[in-house]
C-alpha cells in the first residue's frame, strides 16, 4: 500500500482495510475469468492484471469519480505458477500506481480457471455529484470519447494473425493494445462530470447496447448519425481484410471503455475542450429525443438495428452473462 | 436495495454504486469456489449465500465494524440453472436483511465453477476504533466467543453420514449447521471493541492457526491453556466416532468464525457481559506474555503443535492459498 494514498489507514494484511475519505464513496465490482473474457495467449498475465482493474475503474470513470481504492480477487488454478501470478500482479500495481489507486486490500483462493474479481473505491464530493446513467433530457447532445472499434479489431487480429499483415505494424500493434490493455478515462470522465453531463456509461457492452442502457435509465431516446461515429484508426484496414463492416465493430464490439455521454448542447464546446486537456477527443455523434431506445441514422434516414450483430459475437470469447 | 439502507444513495443498476458514510470505512474481500470451498451437495444454493456472506461479514466482525454494503460477484457455469442462482441470492439476501446489510451492486459472469465473491463495507467511528490483528500486550486475557470445532465436525458429519448416528439428531443438524451456515459475530465484535480489545481476529483458519497471526502481528506470544478452550457440544462424540480428536476439530479444525480477542484482564467482566448480551459467551483462554508464536498448554505443560494438524486437512476440501 502505497503511504501516500489519500485516506487509507489500514492496508492488506489485517482483517479488513479502514480508509477515511471525503465526500461520498463510489463503488463498482467487476471480474475477468479466464476461457471467459480471456486466454493466455494472447493475453499475458500482465496484461491480465491491466485489464481487470482498467475495466473496474472504467465504471468509476462513468460516474466521474476518483479512484482511491482496488481490492483484488485471484482465483488460482493448480498449474499457474508464482510467476504468472507476480506477473499479473505488476501489471495491475503498474496500471494502479499511474492512476494514483492503492491497491488495499485482497484474496488468493484456488479456483479452476484464472480468475481476477476486482472491487474498486473511488469518491465524488457529494451524491448529487455522481453522473449516473438516468439523466439523458431530450435536447442535449449524444457524444463520446476517443474512437471506437479499436478492441473489437484488436481481438480480429490477435485471433486471425494474417489480418493483421494488411496493417501498419504500429497500427496493428495499437489495435491489438486496445483489446489487451484498455485505459480507464478517469480524468476525462472527471472533467465531463464537470462539465454538466447529464449522463454517462463506459463503453463495454458496444455503443448501440450501452447507449439503450441510457435511454432505458433516462426514459429517452439516443439518436446517433453512424457517420459521425469517430472509427479508431486501422479499424476499415482490418475489418476489410476480414470481411466485416468496420461500422460493426465501432457500434457493436465493445471493450473499447470510451466514455458515452449526454449535454446540454450550450456545454458542448467547453466539455470538448475540457475533456482535450485530458489528452483524448470528445465528438457529437446525435441528440436525445422524447422516445424510446437507440435510433441509428445514415446520411439522415433510419438504419440498422443498434445492437445484436450475431456475426461479431461470434467472434469473441463466450460472454458474460445475461 | 433496500430503501432505509444508512447512506445509500444509488445501488445495483448504475455503473456504481454511491454511499455516504459517517466515520471510517472498513473493507474487506473474500470469496468461495464450489469444488474448493463447497461442495453442492451437500451445501444447498441457499447454504452458499448465506457462507459467502458470512465469511466476509465475519471479516468486518473483527474488526468491530458494522456492516452496511456488500457487493457480490457470482461466476456460473453453464449448467447451472436459474433457480439455482436465485436461491443463492435468496439465501445471501436473508443474511443480509438479518444484519441490515444492503446487496448495492453486483456482477454475473460464465465461470468454469459456482464462485461467490463478496465485498463487503462496514464503518467505525473512527480508524482508531478499529480493531487491529497487531494491538495485544503482553498481560492482556486471551479469549473466545463462542465454542469451537463445530464447523469441523459438522464437515465430518456431512462427510460421513454414518458418523453421525452417534448424536441425537438434533445435536447432529447443529454442527451441520456451524459448517453450512455459520453466523457472524458482528453484535459481538462491536461489544468487544467498545469493551476495549487490543486485538481482534476471526476463526477461520482455526484457533491456533489464528491465534499465530495476532501473535505475529502483534509481537507477542499467545499462551493457550487447551483445556479451557470451549468445545462446541456433539463435536466429542462425533470425534469419538470418527476416531479423531476433539481437541483438534477444537484448536485446527477451522471455519468456525468466533472472534478470537485478546484484552486487559481489567476489562474481561464487563466484556463477558456485554458479549452475553448479544447471545453468545466469552471464555478467557490464555495469555498474552513476552515472546512469540503460541503456546499451546494442558494441565500447566507445553503440549502439542498449533497448527498444522495434517490429519485434519486431509479431512477437508484442497485448502485456500497462504
Amino acid at each position: 500500500v502505497p503511504a501516500d494514498s489519500a485516506g487509507l489507514v489500514i492496508g492488506s494484511g489485517d482483517d479488513a482495510a479502514v480508509s477515511l475519505r471525503e465526500g461520498a464513496a463510489v463503488t463498482s465490482v467487476d471480474a475477468l475469468v479466464e476461457g471467459v473474457h480471456f486466454r493466455m495467449p494472447p493475453f499475458s498475465p500482465a496484461d491480465v492484471g491491466h485489464k481487470a482493474l482498467a475495466v473496474a475503474l472504467s465504471d468509476l470513470a462513468a460516474m466521474g469519480a476518483s479512484p482511491e481504492e482496488a481490492y483484488v480477487q485471484l482465483g488460482v488454478p493448480e498449474e499457474v505458477d508464482d510467476d504468472t501470478l507476480l506477473e499479473l500482479a505488476d501489471g495491475l500495481g503498474r496500471l494502479a500506481a499511474e492512476h494514483g489507486v492503492a491497491v488495499a486490500g485482497g484474496d488468493v483462493t484456488r479456483a479452476p480457471a484464472l480468475l481476477c474479481a476486482m472491487t474498486v473505491v473511488g469518491s465524488v464530493s457529494d451524491p448529487a455529484a455522481a453522473v449516473r446513467r438516468g439523466g439523458a433530457q431530450p435536447g442535449d447532445v449524444v457524444a463520446v470519447t476517443g474512437a471506437l472499434g479499436g478492441a473489437a479489431a484488436g481481438l480480429l487480429a490477435l485471433d486471425r494473425p494474417e489480418l493483421a499483415a494488411a496493417l501498419e505494424p504500429a497500427a496493428a500493434e495499437r489495435l491489438r493494445l486496445r483489446q489487451l490493455r484498455p485505459f480507464p478515462r478517469l480524468a476525462a470522465g472527471r472533467a465531463l462530470a464537470e462539465a454538466g453531463a447529464t449522463s454517462m456509461i463506459d463503453i463495454s457492452d458496444g455503443l448501440g447496447a450501452d447507449a439503450g442502457h441510457v435511454a432505458a435509465a433516462s426514459g429517452a431516446a439516443l439518436g446517433i448519425e453512424v457517420e459521425r461515429v469517430p472509427v479508431e484508426p486501422g479499424v476499415s484496414e482490418l475489418a476489410g481484410a476480414a470481411g466485416v463492416d468496420p461500422l460493426d465493430l465501432a457500434l457493436a464490439g465493445g471493450e473499447d471503455y470510451e466514455l458515452l455521454v449526454t449535454l446540454p448542447e450550450q456545454g458542448l464546446e467547453a466539455a470538448v475542450a475540457a475533456v482535450a486537456a485530458t489528452g483524448t477527443s470528445l465528438s457529437a455523434i446525435g441528440e436525445v429525443t422524447p422516445g424510446e431506445g437507440v435510433l441509428l441514422s445514415e446520411g439522415g434516414a433510419a438504419t440498422r438495428q443498434p445492437s445484436g450483430f450475431d456475426q461479431l459475437r461470434s467472434l469473441r470469447a463466450p460472454g458474460a452473462l445475461p
